[in-house]
């Protein structure tokens, strides 16, 4: 079933480069175009289908009917003047950003047809290279709405993300960053925390569960300090929270004390065991 | 090849359990004897093929070779004296605990052929119901002799443990006790402390990376307490550098620094890249 006509997505990377793929294999649309500052990206991008036209030129926007934005977040927030020059009237367009209260505050007011995304699905790795069109399968996509968004915008946003395989959920673009800054940010932080205390001659004998506390301390540096950045009131309150829980946890230790510790990591226990 | 021919296992559990049932497998073996405090956990060893003689009282190691030590930490420290006034005579102990100074230091004086090991193997999951005999294969584990330590003694059980699918290494249990605070014992208080520090309402949106990061959270509280509080100020030397860790992150972000967050997660990046 054809949602669109043209389809443009401005980044062909894990993201970008997985909604072209999901796009293409559930037939939504005649055509693809996918915007990079990279040519490498557009070449692999047009070899394995993801699209039908490469462009290095944000221009090739301008006949899209749909507009996907997945570029970092301080990249959409900087480019988004020059794009809403450029698209054409009723242009729907969304974003997929890691952040959303900055960017639905400024986009809302460029486009007409502007709704916030964040699909809960990715990994460490980057690039078209790690692109597959599964990637959102079962996955959650946050969606965040504010007060002059068009309800019809929103409905057929939802609709692409159903038909990519991912669970949607409307939520404040507020509430959203506070939210992941405790479940995304923050344990990104306490990764790359990790990562960075271990005397690097130890590391050779990691088990399994260092290695996977520390997956995500292999993601992109910049595009992680640009999210953080973005979200920093959010993420330095839940930074505060989890130094509070791990000096309870050290004043257990120096207390000698077991059965305090015991029962903080019973209640750490609990609450994991509640995770699906 | 039988090694041995009567080996008694004290401690039924995930280690235990699997220790039994790959020394079945490998045929290594007449015997496999089964102590623990839980009627339920013998009966399950002795219908899955992991133990023949399952036992409640622990002088059925009287007539073993071969005792392996495969409790609680605190259980190995304090059942120590009363297990070296039954073994026979040459009887070889080792143990399978998760830090080594103490034990070793403790149990050498009391067993002329003792040797702590560790292996890095095991899950968050416990219990006989988890075993497997492959849990070893491809592990790594740490072999801790002393000055004292009968070089026999440690070249059997290092055979052993290279029957059993690990690769072994030898190492001081000082340093042990050191590494094991960094790699093992710091990501579990930073699992347990962070999944303390998510509201509890936000749980449901957990990605996969948030998933992962608190895996470990689920570990057996009581068991984690005792080896923490065993290896404390090896564990607080690591918790305070993570803390150090953290807030050059949470400074960073304070002075709204991306490129001086980039380089702190780059470091990470390139830290974790090394990790096979």
């Amino acid at each position: 079933m054809k949602m669109f006509d043209k389809v443009a997505i401005v980044g062909t990377g894990l993201i970008g480069g997985s909604i072209a793929l999901a796009i293409k294999k559930k037939n939504l649309c005649r055509q693809v175009i996918g915007i990079s500052l990279h040519k490498k990206s557009l070449t692999l991008a047009k070899r394995i289908g993801a699209v039908d036209i490469g462009s290095l030129s944000l221009s090739a926007i301008k006949d899209a009917d749909l507009v996907i934005l997945a570029m970092p977040v301080s990249s959409i927030i900087s480019l988004a003047p020059e794009i809403s020059g450029l698209i054409k009237k009723n242009c729907l367009v969304f974003d997929v950003g890691s952040t959303k209260a900055k960017i639905v505050s400024k986009l809302s007011g460029l486009f007409p047809f502007f709704v916030g995304t964040h699909p809960l699905a990715g990994s460490e790795k980057r690039g078209i290279i790690n692109a597959c069109p599964d990637l959102f399968h079962n996955s959650l996509c946050i969606i965040t709405p504010v007060n002059n968004t068009a309800a019809a915008a929103v409905a057929k946003v939802k609709k692409l993300w159903s038909f990519l395989g991912a669970k949607t959920i409307v939520m404040n673009p507020l509430q959203h960053d506070r939210i992941l800054g405790f479940i995304s940010h923050l344990p990104h932080v306490a990764a790359f925390s990790l990562m960075n205390s271990v005397p690097e001659e130890f590391l050779k004998f990691s088990p399994v569960s260092f290695k996977e506390a520390t997956r995500v301390a292999a993601s992109d540096s910049a595009l992680w300090a640009d999210i953080i950045i973005d979200n920093r009131e959010n993420v330095l309150n839940a930074i505060k929270e989890l130094q509070k829980n791990m000096n309870d946890i050290k004043s257990a230790i120096k207390k000698n004390n077991p059965a305090e510790l015991a029962r903080i990591f019973q209640k750490a226990k609990i609450r994991r065991g509640s995770l699906k």
